[in-house]
């Protein structure tokens, strides 16, 4: 039942609004969701784009904007007045408003937030302003349903009706004191099958978990994914409640934490995608390419060292490649594992003897079997036993070195507080082969007595 | 107001475990959310863990049952008799049940789901048995609430009584026609607000987003997350409302989904974590060093056969690392890239011609500036200008080839249907060495007259 974008379709789109059909263009966005027009309008171009929201209702248009992401919107919207712009800011959802005028320019976001006509949703929008978009206060809205434990549950679907129109999706009706203390929570089904003059006293959940407005991201999502919470409320440091983060704010925050990992791990920094600018895509992974470079630069000098056995044994060289990607992959795999470990927060750490110990008797059991096999070729291909051994000798070596550093430095970055996942990155890979080299040309120069 | 888990804590509850104290183990967890629970019992050895749960209201076990991971719960209830496990097994959400008893042995299971006292539970079950985990219909749960749609809302509030029992958390209603079919659905905010004699007919949504059974699992996390649902309905092919997915066991999909990517990043294959046995590791790891390996013998081949161009110009071999590594990264880093825009559906691929071009745009940038930088390094200790042009137009070549394996690997793999992930793992990096090696090696036997 997914809505399928094709070639076809888009052209077919371009036509009408080329054409200036807004009939025909209503009518075609006519059973679509907003989220389906989004996908269709990165194809078009801005004009097109503009004129196509332009002839759409301003709430689904609204919908549209806050489905975009922050690059392509900040871009769309250059092609608006503030004036167009408010009209679509005034329906947002508080935090998907202020998301959006973080993006613009300071004018622009000034002007936008004179002109809403909904002086409620200007003021939520001054209040979340003050908060960085990566803690509580950043991700929550000011839309909320809350109802005073004094009254009766039809006083609570009152103030329900009055809200309903602003506030999105209803999980639960938060129930504070006469100060706006948060003291519980009253889910929905409990109000639709209770009797109309129960006291809410009686009837709320006072088992509530909330967070601060100064608490990170990531603890926002790990604490709605530990307790499977669709809201959770924030309140401030005296427990007054301000707002509340809904679960598709935090699906996005898990999302982008695991992409921008996974980007670290590949030696790119920032947010950066397939589709943007040159520029921004050199900036993002040449950092990286360099730091690779220079480890490279330092082998060789490390290896020139060595010219000498080289000339004697030039078959040493043939196993740099082998010790180099070895220490690598060892590397990779098993600060990967570790960093996996680290940031599944449930139950204490087992402490770094224990997995130091496990790390080496896998390391063992893999060396061994690695540079066994490496041991019987070099025989096979009829090269002398003492190279045979130095090369194998490197491996064990280089094997273990990789799966302690892997297993020390994401633990090492997490305690001085940088991202671990950069322990899988390059920086990290180029030191395990550095190390690698070492250890093989060490061994190489004393056992080939050269 | 998290919970924090300290090692006191858990030895003063194994002190109340070991003198059998229930009486102020109950009084311990009183305060407790089950998540905190089960982060608890993670510490405990199998027979505290089970008196410990034993001691609470099964309503609470039940709950700690379902947070546990598969492994650890497969290995945990091992303690306990099918009788025991059914007790728990009959209040779980039945999605939820099926996922605890496909841990189970055959006849275990069988005879949990025999000695269930809830007869639909144990219906409910079989009927969700049939579907692979990885479908839609293995994620499904079959407690929802369902009204007819020529009822009145009044009707629905009462079908919501009889079923707010079994069914734990209520989004909406799904409104059914006399044959079961789904035609749409009534939000609890709809019914709260609604006047007692309405008709449903005049008061639902029509346009509801619903999945068919055997959808894949990652299409039902696209759907949630594109169009912000908390729920999901899942249809037979009629159209026939099965049961429903929630989103918290999306965001489980999610996650898996990222880690096993980065796992595959990191040349590890399957589930594997780092307290897994030893066995389980190596399995997951030995096989990707093992081809890093092949890649390091056929590389070791390959520049045996150099060797004679190794004996008059050793200085070759210093620069075997940056060739392996330049390649490695850039080519790690570029199907990072392409892999992100892969995973993100929004909007038309833009065409494989445009990917390249703009890639190999970035690679005649970066490899401009690595390829000097190495070049005036080259000068800078004296080797001879053949060499160093040697080196660095080996590095460009090794660049730009890399780039294009990065951007057109994923894009291959995901048309076989292999999962892309890989081509940033060590198979793909290891055959970009390779090619680096060659062009560096083939390079330098033309250039240097050797």
């Amino acid at each position: 039942m997914t809505f399928e974008l094709t070639k076809e379709y888009v052209d077919h789109i371009q036509e009408l609004i080329e054409r200036g059909d807004s009939e025909g263009i209503r009518e075609q966005m006519e059973g679509l969701f907003a989220a389906d027009i989004t996908s269709l309008l990165i194809e078009l171009d801005t004009d097109q784009a503009k004129y196509l929201v332009t002839q759409l209702e301003t709430t689904t248009g609204a919908e549209i904007l806050a489905d975009l992401d922050p690059g392509e919107r900040r871009d769309f919207l250059k092609a608006f007045t503030s004036q167009e712009i408010s009209r679509y800011v005034n329906i947002f959802d508080s935090d998907d408003a202020v998301d959006l005028l973080n993006e613009q320019p300071i004018q622009v976001r000034e002007e936008v937030i004179a002109l809403l006509e909904d002086r409620e949703q200007a003021r939520f929008i001054l209040d979340l302003l003050h908060y960085d978009e990566d803690v509580a206060g950043g991700l929550m809205q000011k839309e909320l349903v809350k109802a005073n434990v004094n009254w009766t549950v039809n006083e609570c679907i009152e103030e329900l009706r009055k809200q309903a129109e602003d506030v999105g999706r209803v999980y639960a009706v938060y129930v504070i004191d006469d100060n706006g203390i948060l003291l519980g929570l009253l889910s929905l089904k409990k109000i639709v099958l209770a009797h109309k003059n129960t006291k809410i006293q009686s009837l709320y959940d006072k088992d509530v978990i909330f967070v601060e407005t100064y608490r990170p991201a990531e603890e926002v999502a790990e604490l709605m994914q530990k307790y499977d919470l669709d809201t959770l409320p924030v309140v401030n440091v005296q427990g007054k409640l301000l707002g509340r983060i809904t679960i598709d704010d935090v699906i996005d925050v898990i999302t982008e934490q695991a992409s921008s990992d996974t980007m670290a791990m590949a030696g790119i920094t920032g947010e950066v995608e397939e589709d943007d600018t040159i520029l921004q895509q050199t900036k993002a992974r040449l950092p990286w390419l360099l730091v690779g470079m220079m480890g490279g630069i330092l082998a060789a000098k490390f290896i020139g060292f060595f010219e000498g056995d080289l000339k004697v044994v030039p078959a040493m060289a043939a196993f740099i490649p082998i010790i180099g990607s070895t220490g690598g992959n060892v590397g990779i795999q098993t600060s990967s594992l570790v960093l996996q470990s680290l940031a599944d927060k449930s139950g204490l750490d087992s402490g770094l003897g224990y997995r130091l110990l496990r790390m080496l008797a896998i390391a063992l059991i893999n060396g061994l079997i690695i540079s066994s096999i490496v041991f019987g070729f070099n025989l096979l291909i009829g090269n002398e036993i003492q190279l045979a051994l130095v090369v194998s000798a490197a491996l064990m070596s280089v094997v273990f070195l990789a799966s302690f550093m892997g297993t020390v430095t994401p633990i090492a970055l997490e305690k001085i507080g940088i991202n671990p996942a950069v322990a899988s990155g390059p920086f990290i890979t180029t030191a395990n082969d550095l190390i690698g080299y070492a250890v093989y040309f060490g061994l190489a120069h004393l056992l080939l007595d050269l």
